[in-house]
Formats: C-alpha cells, sequence, structure tokens
C-alpha cells in the first residue's frame, strides 16, 4: 500500500526524524534503565542533558525543565497546583483545549472564578492588545493562560506582549506551546512566563510520552501526584526541589531518548529553516485548497502569523464525511472539534467542527498531489 | 566494554524480549500517529488488541483496562479517586511503596484516617491469616491495599484470601501487581479485586510509559486529570464512560505497541515458564550470595512463596558503598530504601536500606560469573 499522505500533523508529528527513530532503538536497547534508580548513571546523564537542550532552545539556562508524560498532566499540574481563591480573574485565549477549558470547568466548581476570554479581533483572528489592556485595567488578571497557536486555525498569539502586559498587574502567565515549541523561535528568559507547556510528539518531533513545563522555579505548586523520587526516600512527602517535586515514578527513558534526538535534530536543522519548510508546505496547503469553490477557508483575513493548521468547511458535506472519504482516497486529516469546542464556539464553526489540514517539516510534494487527487476526486463526486 | 551484569530487575526489566525492541520500532515507523484522533484506526485497533492481551493474561475478559503513563499515577488515580470518609480503616500491607504510602499521607490530611498494617510475621515474613481476620473483625476494612510482592524483599502475598475475607466486609481492594503481572498467573475474574495495578516496565518486559489498572468498572472515581478524550470533546467534564475517563490526552502508542508485543512474548513463551526461569536464576542468585560469610540476606524463613528480588546487608559496608563497588566490578544492582522505607521499617533495615539484587527470565550464567568475581573482590579486599 502506498503511504498515507499524513496531514494531521497537529494531532502528533509523523514521520520523526530518521535520528529520532535510530536513537530512541539504539539506545533502549543498550541502555534503557532507569534514571537515579540504581548505580547506573547513563539514563540520569541522557535526562540532564536532554533538560539542558530544552532551555537552550528557549535561550533560558536559569530556567527549570519538569518532564511529564503528557502536555495534558502538564496544564492540570500547573493549573490544580496553583494558589487559587474565590474571586480570581482568569484570562484565556479564545481557542483553548479542552486541556484547559476542561481543568477550568472543574475548578470552577471549587471556586467562584471569573473566567474571561481575551480580546480577538472576530473577523480578523487578530489579539487586540488595545482592548485587552482594557481588560485588564478593568479586571485585574489573577492568571492568563494562552494557546501559543491554535490547534484549530493556527492563529499565534504575541505572548510576549500580552504576558508583559499581565505580570505589571502581577497576573501568573501560563503558555501552552504545544503547537510551536521547537517551531517558532522564542526567548522564554524573562520571568514574565510563569510556566511555558511544552509536547515533545508534537512540533518537537520526538514521540508520545514526553512533555513538560519550563517555569521560574518561584511559585511552589501543590503536588497533583505523590509516590517515588528515587531520592529523599524516607520523606513521607514528596520533595520540595524541582523537578523531582513534579517528576513522581520512573522517568520515561525511551522517550527522553527521543527527545533528546529531536532536540538534537532541530539544533542541527536549524529552527528557523524548520518554520520556513513548514511555511512552505503551509503555503503549498492553502494553495491546494483554494482551487475548490465548495471548500471554505477558516483563515484569518488580516497578516496574523499562523502555523501551517487549516481548518476548512466543505459545501455540503459533514466535517467526518469528508474525513472518511479523504482517508479512503490515501490522505490523513483530522475532523470536528479537535478537543477545543471554545475555539470552534468562537470561529463560528461549533458544533459541527472543521476538516482540519495540517503540515510538518516532512510533507513532501507527493503528499499534495495525493491530497489534489482525493480533493478532486470529491469535487467530482459532489 | 563489557554488557553489565544487570541485578535490578525490580526497577526495571532489562533487557526485553527482542520482539518489543523490535515492534516498538517498526511500529512507530511505520503507523506512529494517534489513536482516536483521526481516521486512521491502526492505532485505535493496536490500542483494543492490547487491552484483550491484557485481560485475556489475566483470565477476566469481562473487565475493563485503564492504561496510565506509570503505575504510580495509576494508584493515584484509583486512591485519590476513590469516595473516602473520615474513620474509614484503611489497611495496608507491611511493604508498601511510596506511591502508595505518600498518597495515603496526603489523604491523611484530608481525612481522619486509621491506617492499620496487616499482619505479618516478623521472623518468618509470612501473611498471618487468622490474625488478619481478627484484624477485619475488630475495624471493618473500608480499603485494602497490597503490593502482591514486595519490591524489596520479594515476599509475595495471599491476595485472594485477604481480598475474600476483606469483601466480605465490602471493602475496595486494592492490588499492586507491579513485580508479579506477566510473571505470577493469577486469575482476577472474581469481583474481590476492584483494581489492581500494573507496570508495563517491569515483569511485563514492556517500556516505560505504560502502566495502568483492571478494575470491575463499577466504582466511578473522581478524575484526577482533567482535559480531551478524543471524544465527546462539546462536554466540559470528561466522559464517565471507563477507560475515557481516565485515559486524558494522547495514547502512548510508543509505548503500548511495546506492551503489545510483550504480552504476545509473554503468550507465546509462557508465563509459567518465565515464572520457572525467573525462579531458577532466583535460585542461582541465593546460591552466589550464600557462599559469601559477610553478606545477610533478608529472606523469609519458612516457604513463603517470593519473586526474584533479594535483599542484602554487607558487613561492614554501606549499601551505597557496596552498590558503588559493585558498579565498577560490572554489576548492576540498588541500593538503599528502594522509595519504601515502611517495608524496611518492617524489616529493621531502616535507615541504613540493603543492597538489592533483582533477577529476570534474561539473566544469563555469564552474569552470575561476574558477579561472584565482584563479590570475591569485595571480600578479598574487606
Amino acid at each position: 500500500m502506498d503511504r498515507t499522505a499524513y496531514f494531521n500533523n497537529a494531532a502528533t508529528t509523523f514521520p520523526k526524524p530518521e535520528e529520532v527513530y535510530s536513537f530512541i532503538d539504539k539506545y533502549y536497547r543498550e541502555s534503557g534503565v532507569n534514571s537515579g534508580r540504581g548505580q547506573n548513571n547513563s539514563a540520569s546523564k541522557l535526562t540532564q542533558d536532554t533538560r539542558y537542550l530544552m532551555l537552550e532552545l528557549f535561550h533560558c539556562p536559569a530556567k527549570k525543565v519538569v518532564f511529564t508524560p503528557s502536555a495534558t498532566e502538564a496544564i492540570n499540574i500547573i493549573l490544580q497546583g496553583l494558589p487559587i481563591s474565590d474571586n480570581y480573574n482568569i484570562y484565556v485565549s479564545p481557542f483553548e483545549h479542552n486541556a484547559v477549558t476542561r481543568v477550568l470547568n472543574y475548578l470552577q466548581g471549587l471556586y467562584k472564578l471569573n473566567i474571561i476570554t481575551l480580546s480577538v479581533n472576530e473577523k480578523g483572528l487578530a489579539y487586540d492588545l488595545e482592548k485587552t489592556n482594557y481588560q485588564f485595567a478593568e479586571n485585574k488578571p489573577n492568571i492568563v493562560i494562552i494557546s501559543h497557536a491554535s490547534n484549530v486555525c493556527g492563529v499565534v498569539a504575541p505572548i510576549k506582549d500580552i504576558c508583559a502586559m499581565s505580570h505589571q498587574y502581577g497576573s501568573i502567565n501560563v503558555i501552552d506551546m504545544c503547537q510551536t515549541a521547537g517551531l517558532i523561535d522564542t526567548d522564554l528568559s524573562s520571568n514574565i512566563y510563569d510556566f511555558v507547556v511544552f509536547a515533545g510528539h508534537k512540533t518537537l518531533y520526538a514521540t508520545f510520552g514526553i512533555a513538560g513545563f519550563i517555569s521560574n522555579g518561584d511559585i511552589k505548586l501543590k503536588p497533583l501526584i505523590y509516590g517515588g523520587t528515587g531520592i529523599d526516600s524516607a520523606n513521607p512527602n514528596v520533595p520540595d526541589t524541582i523537578p523531582e517535586r513534579y517528576e513522581i515514578g520512573s522517568q520515561n527513558i525511551m522517550a527522553i531518548a527521543g527527545l533528546y534526538a529531536a532536540l538534537n535534530w532541530i539544533k542541527k536543522t536549524g529552527i528557523d529553516r524548520i518554520y520556513a519548510k513548514e511555511k512552505e508546505n503551509h503555503n503549498k496547503l492553502i494553495s491546494v485548497l483554494s482551487k475548490y469553490n465548495n471548500i471554505k477557508i477558516i483563515t484569518p483575513s488580516v497578516a496574523t502569523e499562523t502555523v501551517g493548521v487549516v481548518s476548512c468547511i466543505f459545501d455540503g458535506y459533514s466535517s467526518d464525511n469528508i474525513g472518511q472519504i479523504l482517508s479512503e482516497q490515501g490522505a490523513e486529516v483530522r475532523t470536528g472539534l479537535h478537543c477545543a469546542p471554545s475555539a470552534h464556539r468562537f470561529l463560528g464553526t461549533y458544533p459541527a467542527g472543521t476538516v482540519r489540514f495540517s503540515v510538518s517539516y516532512f510533507n513532501t510534494d507527493d503528499d499534495f498531489a495525493k491530497l489534489r487527487q482525493a480533493l478532486d476526486y470529491i469535487d467530482e463526486n459532489s
């Protein structure tokens, strides 16, 4: 069977760099033992080296990296762990994923919270900084949570501007970089970024099983998970030190090996070159999709920065229906609400959802040719 | 460099069956995409097949399997999610890991709990069922938590007898099979086992990143982690269905592929043959260790069933010191408290801890020869 044309990279990038596959296989065969749970320090050293590469990627050598099994878990550790009080003003982007909104929904059952949506121009999909400024003045931000790039429409948020503003009010700023870490070169050295979440298996080109957050290390979170850490074992509590406080149980050395190889690949290839290539593939995608009159692209009308994620509606078809046909025709996309119902409400595509196409560094001309064929097939049969 | 003689299999088994390495590499290269987050169902099918193999291994096709990134997280999901009230009597074995005791310590801050240790004969290390019967009659068990086999001294608990007794009182029974799943053939079809935890990377011969629990599906746990599930996305809450309620975020398809291959390897090899081989290696280990007068083995004095985990004390040396020397001499062990300070308190080896040797199916005669050489070196230089 021909290889599927894979346009579901916002779910997980596929394929990975060859170095990631081969390093995981080699490392796990030769040294796949516990980090910090024996005398053999190869796994501990690999983990440390991977932390260092993460901090180097984000230009913030003085910050702390905590590894978690998933970005969802990282967001839960942060949001459930933060000191929260009644009447807190919590700002979110209009594009938040259920990993944020479902945690906030749970927290709303515990506290009286004002959840406020950051101002975004509905037509242009651009963040409105002037209005945000007014919003913050009117309701002092306690916590601000922003998806750096939407997993539905790709719109990139001006996190530096917003976090600088909210930081003036003492807000704790949480950035979700699941769709941008390793793709958009971002300097996180400033203390305006309190917690920044990353997912290994998406734009970092590593695998499932490794994610985490970068923090200033000054806000002590209430732990979400209790258990062994390989250090300080006699303590009935989890340790106070970071990262050990939040890295409970055996670390996933196999996935850390993949992240290590992926970070080295990003460094060698160059983050700007990776982003340029994704933009090129993004443009090819838009150019293919624009050829069909029955496809409506949900896209910013002004020059807003976007990553390679494009949501579409097909005249006369449900998104699931299109996904099924495209799959049969050899093109893989994702359809529906993409675990982000709020984003779809904002975009006016709720509850039907959209057909989402997302590219990576690795999409080929062959992929785009297959996609054209599949879309021609839909066009001819509609 | 020569391969290290690896006697730290209770931390993680190493090496894995060749099938595990090769299937992970092949599967992730060819099909490493999300389960339930696109039209491509290869990952969803693999996940379903792996659940089926788990239930088949435990002879309980009607039960539910929930996958989690680690056994520690599974234990947290269960213990933090159970309906608990003040004055609950919670029984634990004397051998519990910090994954249990630190969660209970946290829960003791929320509720007034009576934590009671199950009766074990201190000299023989055998569970005393008669005394347990009295304990339960005196203080009705609400929750019983038992490590099926101790990760410190290998003693296997008679879980069927204890759970049958406590079930009579309506107790919720939680079994930690981290050191026995895939090794000791266990029929979990009875409803006396409410929650049974497994760790992929230990006796199941899979990798880090995959663990979970098997449940009757009738006790609804309060969720620990909130977020996307790929289904029911418009719901502001996590779904009520099992396993989706507890499997939040992208599933780790790479690790599930490894578990799938490992379960097939166990099925093909035969669980009884695997256990027999581990027992053989266990006996070889005891036989080597018994040759040295300066080594005291912490072992049951009566015929209690044990898995291949042996804790020792070396005359005149700290356990860390011995671990260091053994490592330099090419033998890998684990020293200290093994994240189980309670077990060491019970065994009288707290706070110094022990030197723990643990075997697997894959230990070779070469490993034992290396171990003898290393122990000779210590003996000659002491």
